[in-house]
């Protein structure tokens, strides 16, 4: 397929990238039947696919909050300046399109730090500076996963049985992926694993997107409903468990999709590690505790529904939080860029950012 | 609606009964979007609704098992008794449609305890005996689920969010259910609460019937995915779990469906009682453990398609386990017909069956 590249064995997944003006996406509603790359010059269509999550995954979300500002800048055709600054600030708006990811607010701070600092400069130039930290952004991004895999990959051994929940693969990030890059390294390290993924209801990004993700670079994958990843451990089926995340506290509480928590909880009782791979970018040095991280609640079509046919009674109550928080103290490690990050978290977490 | 007749405020599910010689049930697999009663004459048939779960629950099989060889019984319409043994010696082989749920073979084992009995009678005389037999059990069912109300409701309080899992309703049982018994129990005694249910994947009876069930009873319902039950607990919304059981070993080890596991572990670890209701003969006296109770696996489309609708990558494995087993540790309390058993149960199972 010529959306594939293989390298040493892992295929290359581009989730979202910039080209003749516009940002491409694989529209991630409709995998795995359907693989669709859309093209998108538009902010605000930009903002609809994180919404819907044709765009989705903490690290992803924010390479397109930041390719959000390129396409507000690039929209803007005329010299008037005060105009100019005017629809990049409306552009801005996207960093709101979903509030628990840490990486999307991460992103577009930083492309509006570079807009402040170079105002001055001509529409032209501004243009190509927000286009050129966009793009640093993405690679930074690409080239991160990998040390996370290069400093995760340690973790697992030969014969271990992974389990993962939702997708923290290629699809979260702009390639390689947060938990999947880890797995993915451990597989180019020459280690023989599996991998379990939870379905991850309600939008079963599991069951969708990380199959066939680990499909595509032909590591066994099996599939699991959420409720089975108890009799998995218990089983012995499990060895590791590595998750991403959305966002993390300064103690070191993370808030990942919903389910996470369980898993972790579960992960504990069976004396199974459980591990969270994500890039500096997704710690908030403004949340204290996990308290501190506001969870979305979605639509309740979402549960009531699977693909648009109902699967419930109509006119019940539903709870769809689409996040929960996992506490600090059922987390073994969080590997990043810069290393794997060990217990008492406030300690190695302030020892990170200074 | 003619099938529900209202009393006391709480409806009557009729889920399987007997009538114009033939087993009448509600299909399951058919619900929430049709109400379909069907009729079934022939054991084989009955046995394919118990295998594609349009029959399902332990009591309710336990039911359907015992009408089974009253239908394998009234289909021989001749005099010579040698036939008329092997046709029922046939019919017992329902015993096998399921092998988790143990009040399936107790049920059939019941029936063919009297047919041994009466063997010397006529054929029409075996006949009726086998049908009164099987009308005792479903009768005895219904009697007994109202017992377990009684017993069990003083564990509920008004202002309760009361999670359950997968469907122990009227639905699971000849009528009432066994856990949403306890739950119809409190309401009829005037308790205000709240049901959480379990969608319950693969086959979503918590989504499907669960809701259906107690939104004909007008009992507040918040459907959540199973992955949403941990962060319920933690923001307080439950306080109490009940769930149905399919096989208890005398050390109190519960098999039930799949995912009872994990909300037993996250009650425990939130401080949230956790209690079975189930009736004596969901007790295996032959299980020491958990480890006797065999986990039924079933076929990976269950999880791969929902309603006919593929939702994961082809190609990829699946592990369908249809059951697992709760440790006797995570267990609250057993609500019987007889009262609450309270730990150690390897003691109070044992005094229950002195």
């Amino acid at each position: 397929m010529e959306y594939l590249n293989l390298i040493s064995g892992v295929t290359m997944i581009k989730t979202i990238y910039f080209e003749d003006n516009k940002v491409k996406y694989i529209d991630q509603t409709l995998l795995p039947s359907t693989y669709k790359v859309v093209s998108c010059s538009d902010v605000r269509e930009l903002e609809i696919a994180i919404k819907t999550l044709a765009i989705r995954g903490a690290p992803a979300i924010g390479v397109a909050g930041a390719y959000g500002i390129v396409l507000a800048a690039l929209s803007y055709n005329g010299d008037d300046k005060e105009e100019f600054f005017k629809v990049i600030k409306d552009g801005e708006k996207i960093k709101n399109a979903r509030p628990t990811a840490v990486n999307l607010m991460w992103a577009v701070d930083r492309m509006m730090n570079v807009f402040s600092r170079i105002k001055n400069q001509s529409i032209d130039e501004i243009k190509k500076e927000l286009f050129l930290e966009a793009e640093r952004i993405r690679k930074e991004d690409a080239e991160i996963n990998r040390k996370m895999g290069q400093h995760g990959h340690p973790l697992i051994s030969t014969g271990d049985g992974v389990l993962t929940h939702c997708n923290a693969g290629a699809l979260a990030t702009s390639e390689y992926g947060t938990a999947l890059g880890v797995i993915r390294a451990a597989v180019e390290a020459g280690k023989k694993i599996r991998v379990f993924s939870d379905e991850t209801r309600p939008l079963l990004q599991g069951a969708r997107l990380t199959t066939w993700e680990l499909n595509q670079d032909r590591i066994p994958v099996t599939l699991i409903c959420d409720n089975m990843a108890g009799i998995s451990m218990r089983r012995g089926l499990i060895q590791k468990v590595i998750v991403g995340a959305d966002r993390i506290a300064m103690n070191g509480d993370t808030a990942n999709k919903i389910g996470t928590y369980q898993v972790a909880v579960l992960a504990k009782e069976n004396n199974v590690p459980f591990y969270v791979a994500a890039p500096i970018s997704t710690f908030d040095p403004k949340a204290r505790t996990g308290d501190d991280i506001p969870i979305e609640e979605r639509n309740k079509d979402e549960v009531t529904h699977i693909q648009g046919i109902r699967i419930a009674t109509e006119g019940i109550d539903v709870f769809n939080p689409a996040f929960d928080v996992t506490p600090a103290k059922y987390i073994s490690g969080i590997i990043t860029e810069k290393g794997v990050l060990k217990p008492p978290y406030d300690k190695s977490i302030k020892e990170l950012f200074s």
